[in-house]
């Protein structure tokens, strides 16, 4: 019997780590993620946290089914971590190399949208369904493509890019990708802020906008909450750009539920309103029952979604 | 030893249908689609086609692994087909009908598009691949996903219907689904006869389409290749929207190949050349090498794919 998994989600300023008997969550823990020179700490740190706290709970190696771990990268089908710019990596084979230092341990590594996306699908928003595409509405737009019940990586390991869809090809500002005109630069909670930002230089119109000093997209989602009149043509907009977005992700893999996540998904369920409202509008007609859902998981579902992986790829 | 498979490619007008014996074509012909009466005589048709085919050949039902079979609508996880406008069909479950006018030979359903998809991968311009996108330019436009090898479907049995991707929600005439500003709309081969009369209207510019009493598709290829400006410059905007729309699709599931047929493709590389442009332009950086093909097998790529999906799925 293995009875434990432990679940790492590596961010670029910290790593959480979650330890997990029999699928539940029995402890998690962060520790901090050292980039420099080139983030060559960074595996190393976290073998020493796993090492010790199987130490601390007298957990021996036989006792683990493996370790699952997620980066903010590209990640190959073979698990080979293509450039992480956050982490300073370039092509590392992080799954080999934390093997080592764990002394034999199973490792299995995915992308972290994509681990979100699989362990929203397996404990959160997602739960009961096997083909899901989650959409984190956070700093950036990312995502996960889910399909019969498994991350779904593509070609380049870039399936679930959603936020860097052409939206608008007419843009003159640059998308932190280097390209133009893409979903996040809209979408996302700073997108919402650029929105707000936009409307605010465009008119006179009063707004409780104004009287922020620094215009955030929680702002834009409390002021629509109250009415606000600029703040709803704002969620408008940003609901009816997402929208047409996903009814174009539809055309493509038609999942059964979108679950939305990340700093915007925390506005709740209005979210959903402005965004299933243009979804069903632009939608072909098979795909217009789509569900939608929040996500539920928060932070910690990367690292349930790398629990899950290892359950999927390595042997009980 | 089952060595034979019949693949079946049903179409609104007439039906497909071939015989393999070990991956290789042994002989294919052809059938009315009899439409009247809500097409009910259709799969009495094609079972009494291929009884006949068999007493010919004096094949036994234990020499015949399956059947597969192939329909212009959707068909859902479990094989049931969910409205076929052109047979004349509402909700069919066509497996288990053809299965027992079979006497029993096992038969899988699937959509054409899809099934289409999966032939190029296995025999086509897709073959050595196994994650592949197909997009046909033919009336309209259709598509199928092929991943890890097989057909996927999706929720609704909408996945792959990339001629339904919204791309101008500025446009005012309907696509023939009933919405409007759909990717068919451009990009099809009467899409791109579309484009070319606005190209005609808008100016007094000479063109060889001036000549043309009925334009099509292929004469705006014709021009271009024979350097005609407006004919290019209308290949210009056809490349355009479909190269976006594909790096839309390369954001949800980043494939390996697109593969390009119907109509428009026979046009040969031209067509790619236009599209990939475009494509590479607009596509997440991790995507731009995606590769693109022209679709080989022609009418038989249905035909090739079912007989594909019957190997997957029923067992030697």
């Amino acid at each position: 019997m293995k009875p434990y998994i432990f679940g790492v989600d590596l961010g670029g300023t910290t790593v959480k780590i979650g330890l997990f008997e029999n699928e539940e969550l029995l402890d998690k823990w962060e520790i901090p993620t050292r980039t420099e020179e080139n983030g060559k700490y960074i595996l190393g740190d976290i073998a020493d946290s796993i090492l010790l706290q199987m130490q601390k709970r007298g957990i021996s190696p036989g006792e683990i089914r493996g370790v699952g771990i997620d980066v903010p990268g590209a990640v190959l089908e073979d698990g080979t971590v293509n450039r992480c710019v956050n982490l300073g990596w370039g092509v590392v084979r992080a799954h080999e190399e934390l093997n080592r230092l764990l002394n034999g341990i199973p490792v299995e590594v995915a992308n972290d949208a994509n681990a979100a996306a699989l362990g929203e699908m397996w404990k959160g928003g997602g739960k009961g369904y096997s083909n899901v595409v989650m959409v984190t509405l956070g700093t950036g737009v990312g995502g996960g493509v889910i399909i019969n019940g498994k991350i779904f990586s593509g070609a380049f390991g870039a399936s679930g890019e959603l936020g860097h869809m052409l939206v608008n090809p007419d843009e003159t500002v640059l998308c932190g990708c280097g390209k133009k005109g893409h979903l996040e630069q809209y979408t996302s909670a700073n997108g919402v802020a650029r929105l707000a930002k936009k409307h605010l230089e465009a008119s006179d119109e009063d707004s409780c906008l104004r009287r922020e000093e620094n215009v955030t997209s929680k702002a834009v989602c409390d002021g629509a909450k109250a009415g606000d009149k600029m703040c709803i043509e704002i969620m408008e907009e940003f609901g009816s750009i997402l929208g047409r977005g996903l009814a174009l992700v539809s055309c493509v893999v038609d999942p059964e539920i979108y679950v939305i996540g990340g700093g915007m998904s925390k506005a709740g369920p209005m979210v959903i309103d402005y965004v299933q409202k243009y979804y069903v509008e632009a939608a072909f007609h098979a795909s217009t029952s789509t569900r939608f859902a929040l996500a539920e998981l928060g932070n910690d579902a990367g690292m349930y979604g790398c629990v899950k992986m290892v359950q999927d790829k390595i042997p009980e």
